[in-house]
């Protein structure tokens, strides 16, 4: 058989040890604040029905599935999140208890073309909270978000908050038909940060066909300012105006968003929440709460943290309408925004001891000291054979080993190893069964 | 758009968090032994090139894979083990530092007809040591195994030796040709310790179409028995035979199996590690050392962990042959053994405690006391919702919380909350503030 080129399909990645390291540190700590919040673990598979997830992200979101005929003829795709699958397996298993909150922190597979920081297989990490439509469930959420951060060691962000509804009270008004070009409008909306305020009223001219008076009451409705609870009592006003008399969306928007500011208030939380009437996030399934959320440190990455509402979803499976609210974290982005605040350890060799073999005839020498070491609790690698010392000190040093272990045949007839730093190049004598202890006050 | 029929492909599975929670648990005392024997996190996709993935399984592995055409047009297939992609990352990554020892634990996919405990998606549980092609790197994967087993409660287990070499020195003597006559033999002599010597005859004869004396001399090969070092003593007359004249393959596999023992020896292991000539293994990948483990209290199981030394694999790849040696551990069937022997507790939730909601106006307050246990330390769930005591009760009990914690306006007033044993069903009334220390002593 001729060689194979060793290759990897573009827009999939390896994350080889050094990358993994801090990755996993990262996601430790985040399972530990999930299971703080007492969020329980769910695995589905990589693989569903087709129809399963079609008609759930839009038009461009079917497009992007991995879909294909399996063996069977089965008309199957890979998961393009973690939400659809859960909402399938609320619907499945009408036994499990609710409120349900679980979390999932899996790959998703989408057929985007490649770009910088854009890939075809990415992890995300999603929490959800299934069977409430109560603000409380969103301030939940959102202190579970905020805690995340913190135990990360992020003390500078902002969870920027909005409402599908109070954007659909927006769009009664502007009478935008509901569906795709109320979308369409939103996602415009949702640009505004980025593009500035030029840009978007060209793109609601030019793309939305909007007129030049339903673009300025936009702009009014985008320009309301103030404290979360100073726009939520001022936009009761905009929907209160002559021309959107009481508006029934807008109105139960700014309702449900006051309850969840005024827990958040209650738990000290306000200064980490703002309001902001652009966030409008692209899918389709969102009904309530909306959020995105910006490190202060590092404005340019985008939002490390997003999530919403969406109580229509699993009742596209289940015969009822089941209300839900989950989080979902950007592993990658905000492992890059992490490292660059240095708040995650560089990866190194999670065991700091090499146990080097002197030669074959003292192979179970050496392998005894490692089986000690590791049964003390002290990490350790074994060189697994006979090389030249230098060689072995080598590999040490490009693993980043802090302490090499020697010992050849008069050290083994002594009871005795050499100790190497490998920082500080120092080496001591020391018997072999003081080791464990000398290591352990390292 | 129509209700879609929540439902789930066969041969794949939904984890429930009941079912999650003693995985977890076990996978993270494996991932632990993983880390003191320095073993380090590697990723790789779950999508390959199609050919990365071809021709290394045999014929039936090449007609279990999921490929497919993706969007691009591209020859693509899901992993059908963790093994193939290390090799394929060791020979993409030369700069990677060798010896290197690599952990993965991550699903793969076959698509073979599903059975009783058979399924199409499946976690693989892989450690492997690259770039030695020394004993001392097999009996370094044997004892992680084991320390594997030991971390994980299990004590009556028999890790079951060969080495293909060995059984390659059979096949010349019986000049079975190489290639897939060999391996057609090899799955037959597997089967043996299931189906029994008379029915192992019949095969030989019948499908590998062995004559009587060539299916006899297997057969004096099998029923060499005694310690590892006696059986590998008598291989090494066995091989020296008139009708054998020193087996070149035989031989090496005596010598390699006698350094791997002798290790093992030295570390105390050699109860718990068996010789057995009938090990066959099915991949074709092997060319050394193979081994499976069995559970003492549990045979009827089968093998719960296994692998082998691959010599060849890795140079498919790369220009040179890179030698390597691995672990693979069945979580499924593994999994099932510990609960069958109760050496993993039940999945119960995580948080012990439920936070109750009196009502709406109260929801902050709760909130506030979720918040401090929660920074304490303290795992608790909020309900989320304002809902009657008696269901908020019913649910903390469904879901085996251990405390239930329920203000009232008139506890809020008096800075007091009630604590409820959900065991005991005895309730208290404690100062807030006191809330911490006292769940603390639980």
């Amino acid at each position: 058989m001729s060689a194979v080129e060793p290759r990897i399909l573009k827009g999939f990645r390896d994350y080889l040890p050094a990358e993994m390291l801090p990755r996993q540190e990262m996601i430790e700590k985040i399972e530990r604040v999930f299971q703080s919040f007492g969020f329980l673990p769910l695995v589905t598979p990589a693989l569903e029905y087709a129809d399963i997830l079609l008609g759930k992200y839009g038009e461009e979101g079917d497009s992007l599935l991995y879909r294909f005929l399996d063996n069977g003829e089965r008309d199957v795709a890979l998961r393009y999140d973690l939400t659809v699958p859960l909402a399938r397996v609320v619907a499945q298993y009408p036994e499990l208890p609710r409120p349900f909150r679980r979390y999932q922190i899996a790959p998703v597979w989408r057929a985007e073309k490649p770009a910088r920081g854009r890939f075809r297989e990415f992890v995300q990490c999603d929490g959800d909270i299934v069977g409430s439509g109560d603000p409380m469930a969103d301030a939940e959420i959102i202190q579970l978000g905020a805690a995340m951060l913190e135990a990360l060691g992020v003390e500078n962000f902002t969870i920027r908050a909005n409402n599908r509804k109070i954007l659909a009270g927006l769009m009664e008004e502007l009478r935008v038909p509901a569906g795709e070009p109320e979308m369409a409008v939103l996602r415009t909306i949702d640009k505004l940060p980025k593009i500035g305020p030029d840009e978007t009223r060209k793109l609601l001219a030019l793309e939305n066909r909007l007129e030049e008076g339903q673009i300025n009451r936009t702009f009014e409705f985008l320009g309301i300012q103030g404290s979360p609870l100073e726009i939520l009592g001022r936009l009761q006003g905009f929907f209160a105006s002559p021309s959107s008399p009481g508006s029934g969306a807008g109105a139960a928007g700014v309702s449900e968003l006051r309850g969840v500011f005024q827990i958040l208030e209650g738990v000290g939380l306000l200064p980490k929440v703002a309001m902001d009437l652009s966030i409008a996030r692209g899918l389709n399934y969102y009904t309530g709460t909306i959020y995105e959320t910006f490190l202060g440190d590092l404005p340019g990455i985008g939002s490390v943290m997003s999530g919403g509402r969406y109580d229509g979803l699993i009742g596209m499976f289940a015969g009822e309408q089941i209300p839900a609210v989950g989080i979902s974290l950007g592993v990658d982005r905000l492992l890059a925004g992490l490292q660059e605040l240095k708040l995650v350890a560089a990866g190194g060799s999670p065991a700091a001891v090499l146990i080097t073999v002197f030669d074959a005839a003292l192979a179970a020498v050496s392998a005894r000291i490692a089986q000690t070491l590791r049964r003390a609790g002290i990490a350790c690698e074994l060189f697994p054979q006979a090389a030249r010392l230098a060689k072995q000190f080598r590999y040490a040093e490009r693993t980043r080993k802090r302490f090499a272990v020697v010992v050849g045949p008069e050290e083994a007839a002594r009871g005795v190893v050499q100790l190497k730093d490998l920082n500080s190049r120092a080496q001591e004598e020391i018997p072999a069964d003081q080791l464990v202890e000398r290591l352990k006050i390292q």
